[in-house]
């Protein structure tokens, strides 16, 4: 039944049709209790669509919600083709707006901003969220509403006009406005930043650890744009090439209860070799920064742990010393399997910067049930950090006895040893025969180095959890 | 007994002693036929001075033939009392040159230098060697003699007087004469230079490679001097950052019996990270670079797989091409485990320029009778390609549950993203307890990236048997 609705925006009132409440559309989420979604005042049951859908069963990420925040993030399904086909599947009103969210003036989060109902927390205050794995790949650059979440403290609230960055440099502090950032040399730089747990519930399975439970997608690629840090420090009157500080450090307006705030730095040597790519950005995706991800400033340094890249950058100090932040001192570092917290000496190891070669199935999903086919096509990412490119990545069907060699999809304009963002990649896979109901795929990639991620979790295991980046596993039931 | 031999150079004919040939001496390479060495005329019992030689069981090296290769190479041997002592274990006169050397015109190897002892082969035409195990840790520097050789074709002999450094670039070549090398601004680069094949044997108890039986020597570690590639470049009127051809092709005076030259190449990119330290090298730890190791000419690349360093260097030319040598299109690529000669396409794989993560434990070595302590001293080197230094190694005594931090000598004057010499370690492990006599020594690397060596060497394995980085394991015996 397609209604003349292809003119209007749709999901306006219609008379004729039953009211329902958030929480009736709640019930909805699975095919059992048919599945519904709303959008505007609309209520729409889309169980029966799913098989037509051309995204397939990502539009059950929605199952029970509003799918208006997926729609403004995947814009081509705002035209009268896609209006008409969900009016014609409306059962229903909503009069109740999408989301009520109650605010407690004494909560030092009440002041973060509203996210996309996609992501999914590993934490709520400070927020941390990943995006779901199967949108993961949809596209090169991430959305900036899925982009993975990692606050450390409450979201500061930063009036533009107010905003300084300052940069302290022998004891003297320059303070630059956003109209000063502006006026610099505009650089881009399009970089996948992770964060140091990503994967870390892999880890926990053998042991546990202290940590955000991260699955696989505390990983996203955005296009950062703003001033390079050189240009800034030469505004400045410092020479990156020449100074002989030993370290930058970066202080964020992030301020925990007790007044701490959140810092990081760099080897000086490190920001050397990233000269022409380390950005000062003021936009994301050639928008304002959301205030999740560090409006109205963050230092982007690309190949580099998210842990380094301070959001809502406060304070650009050259020293010569480490930032003595409690992420950079007592955080961030990695130790071997048999270092616990009865024996840990957090300074007899060297804070995470560049990070190492990692990949990851996102389709199947673990727990999928395969068709019955011969073969399964196998998707995922692979990324290794300081800008080493990925030359290989090797899938088996059989956990890994066998290895077939994806085909990739490199970063465009990046090159071998300046890819700073990830490879997407797909290889056709034989099921095995006679595998009973249920085998493992596996994913292993080989960066520009030719480093190779370790075998085993349980050999890199440590007791913060940081990088977990052993071959990715994933279990699949196929039809016996 | 102390003969009055302090004075002059020990090993005159003596009077009165018997008189071995060279085929007598060999006979005495095992405590059970008593150990003899030679030096100059010399013939001594060494058996009963092995527990008091300052070396340890290093004399054995040269049992049942000449150390004065070694004392050459360990000048501190020289001096008054060590000849005492040595002329305390005499036991006769020899009066045979050391080394007679049979030499075939027709063998176009017959023009190879003269090689030290301690070297041991892994092919003899063309010439490949590595050093001994036990003496690879005796210096940061590996001294010259004992550098691994890694020849393709036999060795070329050049004069220096017509010597020509030919520099081709849009055509056009240049020529330049050893002075006009000596003439141009100087540097030296400290770097460890590592086979494609180091470790094969390692890879080969796996399944049978096609390439030389390597053990884990062929690493070793050198100054080498002379102008940077930019600096020759600049001379010939080229720009290394600004050229728009993309790789710069090194050529070989080595020449097969077809003709063909050894050939390789570097993508432009590598060569502008690398910029201040690729060296057109006249001296090697600071004299005339010896025969086996490029004289008067080779390009030393930090952080890259030996073969792209070419040795007797021919020609330098810029091109948008690879080279299409042999060994950079059908040698020296990596590929997955389940790639075979029957099916193997090596326009598919990526030929190898920086060196992944590696390390392996010297002392103990392989086989070796522990003495009956509670813990055992473990000794190895570490490395890693593209001037990432090495974090942490880690030690395992039994097989790798249980893992001990070792304290790292890192690579003076080198920092951790410019390590381009590799880092000395030692670590003291408790042994395992009711360990039925046997027990595995392992170890790992972990780089300035945090990249990691792989668990297993089956997971790495491949055709050509190149980039074996697995854990390094050595089987020991202990007390029960």
């Amino acid at each position: 039944m397609a209604l003349a609705a292809s003119k209007v925006e749709p999901g306006t009132v219609r008379k004729g049709l039953p009211t329902y409440s958030r929480a009736d559309l709640q019930k909805h989420k699975k095919k059992e209790e048919r599945v519904w979604v709303s959008y505007n005042n609309g209520v729409y049951d889309v169980t029966d669509y799913v098989t037509q859908h051309p995204g397939g069963s990502k539009i059950l990420l929605a199952a029970g919600g509003d799918i208006g925040p997926y729609w403004d993030m995947y814009g081509a399904h705002k035209q009268g083709e896609i209006y008409e086909v969900l009016e014609g599947l409306r059962v229903g009103n909503i009069i109740e707006p999408p989301e009520k969210r109650t605010v407690d003036k004494n909560d030092p989060y009440a002041k973060d901003p509203k996210r996309h109902p996609a992501l999914i927390p590993s934490s709520e205050r400070p927020f941390n969220a990943e995006p779901p794995v199967s949108l993961l790949l949809q596209d090169f650059i991430t959305p900036t509403d899925l982009f993975f979440v990692r606050n450390h403290l409450p979201v500061p609230t930063i009036k533009p006009d107010n905003y300084r960055l300052n940069i302290s440099v022998h004891g003297k502090e320059k303070a630059l406005s956003l109209y000063t950032l502006h006026k610099l040399e505009q650089k881009s730089v399009v970089t996948t930043i992770q964060c140091a747990g990503n994967r870390r519930s892999d880890m926990v399975k053998v042991k546990p650890v202290k940590g955000l439970n991260w699955g696989f997608a505390a990983i996203s690629t955005a296009e950062w744009s703003g001033p390079t840090l050189k240009d800034v420090l030469k505004q400045c009157g410092v020479n990156l090439d020449t100074t002989e500080y030993q370290h930058i450090q970066f202080e964020g307006c992030d301020t925990g209860p007790d007044g701490t705030t959140y810092g990081a730095s760099i080897p000086i040597e490190l920001a050397r070799i990233l000269r022409n790519d380390i950005i000062v950005a003021t936009k994301m995706n050639g928008e304002d920064i959301p205030r999740d991800h560090g409006y109205p400033v963050r230092i982007i340094i690309p190949g580099v742990v998210g842990a380094r890249q301070v959001k809502w950058l406060d304070k650009i100090e050259l020293s010569n010393e480490e930032s003595s932040s409690h992420w950079q001192q007592r955080d961030y570092k990695g130790f071997n399997s048999s270092v616990d917290w009865h024996n840990v000496d957090f300074s007899k190891s060297t804070a995470i910067q560049l990070l190492p070669v990692q990949s990851a199935i996102c389709e199947p999903e673990d727990g999928e049930t395969l068709p019955d086919d011969e073969e399964v096509t196998v998707r995922g990412y692979a990324w290794s950090g300081g800008g080493r490119g990925i030359y290989r990545v090797d899938v088996s069907a059989d956990g890994g006895k066998t290895w077939v060699t994806a085909e990739l999809q490199h970063p465009p304009s990046q090159t071998p040893y300046t890819s700073w963002a990830w490879t997407f990649w797909e290889a056709q896979v034989a099921l095995p025969k006679g595998h009973g109901g249920k085998t493992e795929l596996v994913c292993k990639a080989c960066d520009s180095q030719y480093n190779v991620q370790p075998d085993n979790v349980e050999s890199i295991w440590n007791l913060r959890g940081c990088l977990s980046s052993a071959w990715h596993r994933v279990n699949v039931s196929v039809p016996k």
